[in-house]
């Protein structure tokens, strides 16, 4: 299959049927990725209740096997259809190529209907066998947010059939693995009406999982100079209004209203302008740079649309927020290490890891002069190649403040997933006055960098929990290990105790089930919860001075005999796949 | 001096004075206490400058050598009395001596004044001349929050002029060790306009200051079961409105408006709301409790009167928080070990400790029986005995909910401050519906104790750093080592870089200025930032291979002659100083 002119095809198939279905419906823009297309359309309420409907309507055309034509219309027979079917963004397209002087413009033309040509198409719609309508989401026009929302309509395309049911059996897998479910059945996290939809609550348990997380994400950089600060989550507007967010972002923060006060309060929507008060705090000096500071903190978003019950959309977010306050000539170094460190972290969690080098475009609207700009692009470019990590580069992706890395992590169900971000920012630093005094005595500005590694941790969780089914290896297993006792007997009651105290010195999260219920049930609710290790302690072991632990399946795999173990060797195991963050079982080494 | 008659007397006065200066001033009650006495006025604005005013007069009465005379009144003369000088309050106090036939009502008169006799007196005001007023502060009327605001000026007296000398010079020593000008000078905190008054960022050192506190009050819970939690900041109104804060702090809360969606909504000012809805996700039995949940969050209080630049009183608190859920025969175990917890930390501290035993009164508006009540404080009282530690009961002062332990721990300057509590709930576990199942299948519902070591860390921070004069021990120092180089030659650096490596494998919080400064004013630095040891690194040191540490003079005492250590004895003690959270210095030991 072409990949090319079956994706041009499916969209015009797409494009004839929506403006059937939605006569109002206006066409907007269009834009291909590796995987398929989107379209984004002006119209109200599309939603994933109608996706059935459309696709059965492109089936239909499909079915009539009708021929594609590519034809040639001058602009006066280009205007005419498009007023004739009411297409006012398409009109205003029109005029980019009379602008041109282009006199002669391509269409594709099926059935009735016929738009701007993509290019290449198939021969007839009977060649079109494998897609699918993904998601619709709201976006702004012009990406825009002081414009208008429309509908943005995913679709993927699929080479043959094999690859199309490969994606429907991950859809099935992924709905099994959904981790609002497995949130609730391995007791992670909570909501609660009377708190609020997106405002999860922690378990122990999933607590557990967010510190682990988060003090991997902050090891990795402590150790390059790092420093912790904290910051309140209450804030004056006044701060965002200096940083420039305020004009930007201003309907999307939760306003504060002090009842004692006139003071207008926010809840912080971003952590860099507070990081920036910490800097200017004091006089700094070029021998001081780079300034790193870090830091797990919460920021607000007014989501009106909080995904019920689930983490991957939440008005509070925790993000592990860094900042990295510098010279110019400092910036490659700062970003080799944070690539390298993104890199680990994902390594770490298994799963794929590509960046998305976002450049800025042509457009006005971005600060900062070209020639720093472009500097700042070749640094990033140079640091990504250095370090050999899978990159692409966008145009038009870039922050207004400056050029940025976007993290793609791929997970178990091959979904790629935005996880994090290195930006440059030359724009805060000065409008919060920064400055440093350099070898010559001179007041400088310097650079800032904003980095996390996870983003927010409630969606990597989503993504992590989905990722690896709730399997989760060891090191971050809220529960390590599970006794169960075979029975209540003071023997063994006693010899488990030793296990305990070896357990409590090793650090390992241990749980002891000594119920008086049968060790087939015991052995079942630790399964439930999928508990790494179990030992089943009873008369043999203890005469034995031996275990032999049940490892969960997934832990398995090279595992064919495991001989029994001494408890302590047992407990080393464990500690040191602990501190290796270790995602096998070391059992079979 | 005796002291009763001495404060009574002075009361008097100041009664007298207050009266003559705000004519609208009404007397409204006193209360005495170990050194002085407090007098609640209803009467606008007196305020810390009146003070010098209101002494003033009170010694110009002092110097007419005048008599205290104690008379008896009958009721009519008594009424009429009050009436004529205006006290609506002294004449609903009457109505009580009225309704016990209480014929004759003493006074005591100095002069045109007289008042209520309160017991003994001195024989004349010339015997008056050791006090001080200390404060004056809003309070409600009743203690209720619903009633009117009046002011309450508190007098301490002293029992002779060196007493009264040593306070003055304690006053005098506070204001050098004021936390705000230590926070600067040391590089703990910082405020900024733009974020706003009561919202202090933690800078690095600072931030460090918080997670040493932090960690060891957590540290010694964690030990005993409890499990970490996380909930959101942000919460409907709705959690408060079914917990009951709302109708009781409902004027305190920021409001935090939505703009996408209708969601009423405000700053979480508790905890326990939150932790019951986790507590209440999952059935629980009796073989689960105590289930304790801890967590380190911050809570919202809408302050009027942020103390500018101080960590006393902020609006955004940070909490060591915990919740117990536990059956009723399980609270004293839990109230012993809380208290044992208690007792260590302000050891380590080296703060003394004290408690009171807050009871309910005879009053209305406490929730729960009777008997519920008296086992309880009885438990409390027998955990508190058991232990040993120093108390006094005071009733009246429990919370609507429950008995509870206040802390008082005692600093440096012999300032005595309320730094914790352990309170018993018996009424959120009702609201909430919170239930477990007992051994007889039946439902039950728990018993809730909230306890805080700290309290507030901003607030604990604000006191510890006065207690020390910002001499951290260095289990808590933000910076426990400075290393100094003499030159910046290559031996010295490579000899240092050694150091460095062992530094940072035993965790030590070291700092190296190699700058091209004069060893003299490096160290002078170094002092100024309080570090409690340098090592000034030069040739002879290298050559030699051991090194002479500079010791902060607190930590001096002991200390004759150190001998020259080897780096690595010298780096282990100070590991040992840390993992022991000593105060002391281990060198000369």
């Amino acid at each position: 299959m072409k990949i090319d002119e079956y994706i041009n095809s499916c969209q015009l198939i797409l494009s004839k049927v929506v403006l059937e279905i939605y006569p109002k419906a206006q066409l907007v823009n269009s834009f291909k990725d590796d995987s398929g297309f989107f379209i984004d359309f002006d119209v109200q309420s599309i939603s994933e209740t109608d996706f059935e409907k459309i696709e059965i309507k492109m089936l239909e055309t499909i079915n009539q096997k009708i021929s594609f034509s590519l034809i040639n219309l001058n602009q006066i027979q280009a205007l005419d259809w498009f007023k004739q079917i009411n297409q006012s963004y398409r009109i205003d397209q029109l005029k980019n190529y009379f602008n041109n002087n282009q006199d002669i413009i391509k269409f594709c033309k099926i059935d009735n209907f016929q738009d701007l040509s993509r290019g290449k198409y198939l021969n007839n719609t009977a060649d079109l066998k494998y897609f699918k309508i993904k998601s619709v989401s709201g976006v702004y026009l012009d990406n825009d947010v002081n414009k208008k929302q429309i509908q943005r309509i995913q679709v993927k395309v699929f080479k043959d059939s094999q690859t199309m049911a490969n994606y429907f059996q991950i859809l099935e897998q992924a709905k099994l693995r959904d981790h609002r479910r497995l949130g609730v059945n391995l007791d992670l996290f909570v909501f609660s009406d009377l708190v609020g939809a997106g405002l999860p609550l922690f378990t122990p348990r999933g607590t557990i999982l967010r510190e682990e997380f988060s003090s991997f994400s902050n090891e990795l950089r402590l150790k390059h100079g790092f420093q912790k600060v904290f910051i309140p989550h209450l804030t004056k507007k006044d701060l965002y209004e200096k940083s420039g967010h305020w004009s930007k972002f201003g309907d999307e923060l939760f306003l504060v209203t002090s009842q004692e006060t006139s003071d207008k309060l926010v809840l912080k929507p971003m952590n860099c302008p507070h990081h920036t008060r910490i800097y200017a705090s004091q006089s700094r000096s070029y021998k001081e740079l780079p300034i790193r500071y870090l830091e797990t903190t919460t920021v607000y978003r007014d989501e009106k649309t909080g995904e019920l019950g689930g983490l991957n959309r939440v008005r509070s977010i925790t993000q592990d927020d860094s900042h990295i306050f510098c010279m110019a000539d400092q910036i490659e170094e700062e970003i080799s290490f944070l690539l390298n460190s993104a890199q680990i972290f994902y390594k770490t969690v298994e799963m794929g890891l590509r960046v998305r080098l976002s450049y800025r475009d042509n457009s006005n609207g971005y600060l900062g002069s070209q020639e720093i700009w472009q500097t700042s692009q070749l640094q990033l470019k140079k640091a990504v190649e250095k370090i050999g990590l899978d990159y692409f580069e966008q145009e038009g992706e870039a922050a207004f403040y400056g050029p940025k890395i976007d993290f793609m992590a791929t997970d178990a169900l091959n979904r790629e997933h935005q996880v994090a971000t290195i930006q440059l920012d030359f724009v805060q630093p000065e409008r919060f006055d920064l400055n440093y005094i350099d070898q010559n005595d001179n007041k400088k500005t310097p650079i800032m960098i904003h980095c996390a590694l996870m983003g927010s941790i409630e969606r990597f969780l989503a993504v992590y929990i989905e990722h690896t089914n709730g399997n989760f290896p060891i090191w971050n297993a809220p529960e390590q290990l599970r006794i169960i006792s075979v029975n209540q007997s003071e023997k063994i009651l006693n010899y488990i105790d030793q296990i305990i105290e070896i357990c409590q010195t090793m650090n390992i999260r241990f749980f002891l089930d000594n119920q008086s219920e049968s060790v087939s049930k015991k052995i079942k609710q630790a399964e439930l919860l999928k508990i790494p290790y179990v030992l089943v302690i009873g008369e043999k072991e203890l005469e034995d001075n031996v275990i032999l632990p049940r490892i969960r399946k997934d832990l398995r795999n090279n595992l064919n005999n495991i001989e029994p173990l001494k408890i302590n060797n047992f407990c080393q195991i464990l500690q040191t796949e602990i501190q290796k963050r270790s995602n096998k079982t070391l059992l079979d080494l």
